[in-house]
């Protein structure tokens, strides 16, 4: 059966507890789309680890057929434009067997506008 | 008639489109939220202005009884245990006739799973 993996690739903080929060928030996402994606991981930019590319190695060891990316980013910066792409891109010129997929990042989802209104409000 | 503001503090980007991103989504979360708060505002700690500090002081000059911050973070760093909170509590010490509310930042939302899981499988 293919396989498909998701990676949410966050910034990464230096403070253990904020890369913690965003692996708690990755286990959930697994929960709900454990029908979806057979493997979910989290990964970081700087300060934590796993990598993007070291997940994303990783998901071609353990036989993924796809690759979904998710930049866990509210806004498009550098890492967004540049950084993230340059690792998938790296990353499918070395597997191009395996389909790999960068998404938008968090910032431009639709329901964004709706998540802040809601908070605000509560 | 009491007047409250909506302040969302975001962390602000040396690349301007990056910062115009986060101010297109606090209009259209003003659109939404007009008739709760009588002004919805988008500040930076860094990079770009308005400062936090700047927007809390414009909302009391214009006479809000009411001021909400709502850090638009996903993760808890200093940011958001620190950086925020110290701006909050020197404004509010300043002004104590205004009521100032600091929100959760905006990765704790409940919602926030469902956003990244409907994103993953768009």
């Amino acid at each position: 059966m293919p396989s498909k993996a998701l990676i949410i690739v966050a910034h990464g903080s230096r403070k253990a507890s904020s890369n913690e929060e965003v692996m708690a928030l990755g286990e959930k996402v697994e929960s709900l789309l454990g029908q979806r994606y057979t493997y979910v991981m989290t990964s970081f930019l700087e300060f934590a680890t796993p990598s993007l590319e070291e997940s994303m190695i990783s998901c071609v060891e353990k036989g993924a057929s796809q690759i979904v990316i998710l930049p866990y980013f509210l806004a498009s910066g550098n890492h967004v434009t540049r950084d993230i792409p340059e690792v998938v891109q790296k990353t499918q010129a070395l597997h191009p067997q395996v389909k790999m997929t960068l998404k938008e990042h968090i910032g431009s989802a639709s329901g964004m506008v709706t998540l802040i209104s809601d908070m605000a409000v509560s």
